[in-house]
């Protein structure tokens, strides 16, 4: 899993080069709000994808290139600054979460700025239709975050519903950047469509993955109290495949423990929680359901000609799911 | 000054069916915040400033032309929702704000949800010059806003700077959307900077006249607490202007009475303020600059030929004026 990391490391530098670049041209509150979330770190995981299937697809990876990939950064940044208002988040990534460094306001505003400087950028291309995409996919990325909050507590949501909401939050904006970057590199309908695919599913994967692991960290040491998605109603996939497998009984018990009647959750209730989803294999479950989805991210890639690209868009589909484990 | 909006109403009508419809479409929770936002009333000054610019360089009023227009507005009510939350505001057009009502996240995200569905509307053109304009102005917005949270308490700010923010955060709309309806037109090079013209100095007069209105509503009543943009330490034009034009004692302590030693603003000190803006002669001196602005708005488009719509727009200049009166 390493490997994958290495291999990709020249490219994350180069895109966290341009990423600086444009914020350091950015006005002085926006550039230091803008560079906290940055240098909070992260993977980088839109602009890489960008880059490696425009790659893949012959297009040169200019500093153009580069530039339009950063705006689908921009945009994940964005709503990170919003969904950390949002959940009420006070770490992201064991800082304190922007709002509580710069306030509310500030947060809220720089978000909506980082929304219009990836508008911006794709804009600068005269691509109509990557504009097309890109301003599809913000409507439908707060579509999902509406969604899951009108979601919080229902603990008999299905595993569709699970599906629809992480498509709109998460893969939408993996899918878009594949595609964009597709349709500049000039492909075909069959290759931007196995681009898309492969976004799609690769951002599923990973929303799997990060699901998994606020489950899993209370799995490696236990005793911790169950994680914070749980705590602010959040019903993740774990959850749900484990419900769907649990005897009549114990299902009961998972779903009085965390629907709404139970009020703010103990630390008893949380670990009582983390207990079913184990006895009803929903880890597991939901591990299999990640790795079977990223080896179809890498199979949508198929038809294209073999490059080094294409290798490491398929290493890096194993590695998001490697993740959770 | 009934004459103007008597006149307007037809287009204004067609204007809110085509935003009803428009929001009609949205999910179910985007339609109830969009629509409660919507029904608080507004004058739909941007879309109508696009309709009429196009009308006046002869494009047809179609219904995808509305659409268009309607863009603007979203991106307006998007960033109302997102200033309600930042400004702490509890009421907007006599009701309870928008995040009172749904929540804060829900509100964050519905303003996101029409930015995106601004640029989306814009997008679907097919006219990559009219996008790159609204993905700057947006962005511009925001930088606008995050200014005047910088400018809070700043009592020795200038007339240059409250210019530099009041055309962010508003004009730039105003600018753009008329801008906009002028590329759509088919103009030549001078009308379209015309109607930008136009746009800016309308959206300058306008502001000014709602910042009056801040200190006005206080006049017409004594003893009512001066409005809320001194509560929250914004500084405006009359206030600039009044500072500049009293004698160095008095000026002081107007510095003093706002300035950020102060503390939270006591109705006593709000009083105090209030009169010695109005010794300053601050509200007269505004209210000049704004129909200054506004005369100047209508004859940025003295070189259009006429017709009724080049008429109604130097009737929203003189309108948009007249509210602070």
């Amino acid at each position: 899993m390493t490997d994958i990391l290495t291999s990709l490391a020249p490219l994350a530098d180069r895109i966290n080069q341009t990423l600086a670049d444009l914020i350091a041209r950015d006005s002085a509150v926006v550039a230091r709000i803008g560079g906290y979330s940055f240098q909070g770190g992260g993977k980088r995981l839109r602009p890489l994808v960008f880059c490696l299937v425009a790659a893949a697809l012959g297009l040169e990876t200019t500093p153009a290139v580069m530039t339009t990939g950063a705006a689908f950064e921009f945009l994940h940044q964005a709503s990170l600054l919003h969904d950390d208002i949002i959940d009420l988040a006070e770490v992201r990534r064991g800082r304190a979460a922007a709002h509580l460094a710069f306030g509310v306001p500030e947060t809220v505003l720089a978000g909506d700025y980082l929304l219009a400087k990836a508008s911006r950028l794709v804009a600068e291309l005269d691509n109509p239709a990557c504009l097309r995409i890109l301003a599809r996919l913000a409507g439908t990325m707060a579509l999902g975050e509406l969604a899951q909050l009108g979601a919080r507590r229902q603990v008999d949501i299905g595993a569709a519903e699970y599906f629809r909401i992480i498509y709109r939050k998460t893969a939408v904006l993996l899918e878009g950047a594949a595609k964009c970057a597709a349709l500049l590199a000039g492909a075909g309908a069959a290759a931007i469509a196995a681009a898309g695919r492969y976004g799609r599913k690769l951002g599923l994967a990973f929303q799997i993955a990060d699901d998994l692991l606020d489950y899993q960290g209370d799995e490696a040491s236990l005793g911790k109290p169950v994680g914070h998605d749980l705590e602010e109603g959040k019903i993740t996939l774990p959850f749900i495949l484990a419900r769907e497998a649990l005897p009549p009984a114990r299902r009961e018990r998972l779903r009085r423990l965390a629907g709404p009647a139970a009020g703010p959750l103990g630390p008893e209730a949380r670990l009582e929680i983390h207990a079913l989803v184990a006895e009803g294999q929903g880890l597991a479950s939901a591990r299999r359901k990640a790795e079977d989805l990223a080896a179809r991210a890498a199979q949508a890639l198929a038809l294209w000609p073999p490059s080094p690209a294409r290798e490491q868009l398929a290493g890096l589909a194993g590695y998001v799911t490697a993740r959770s484990c």
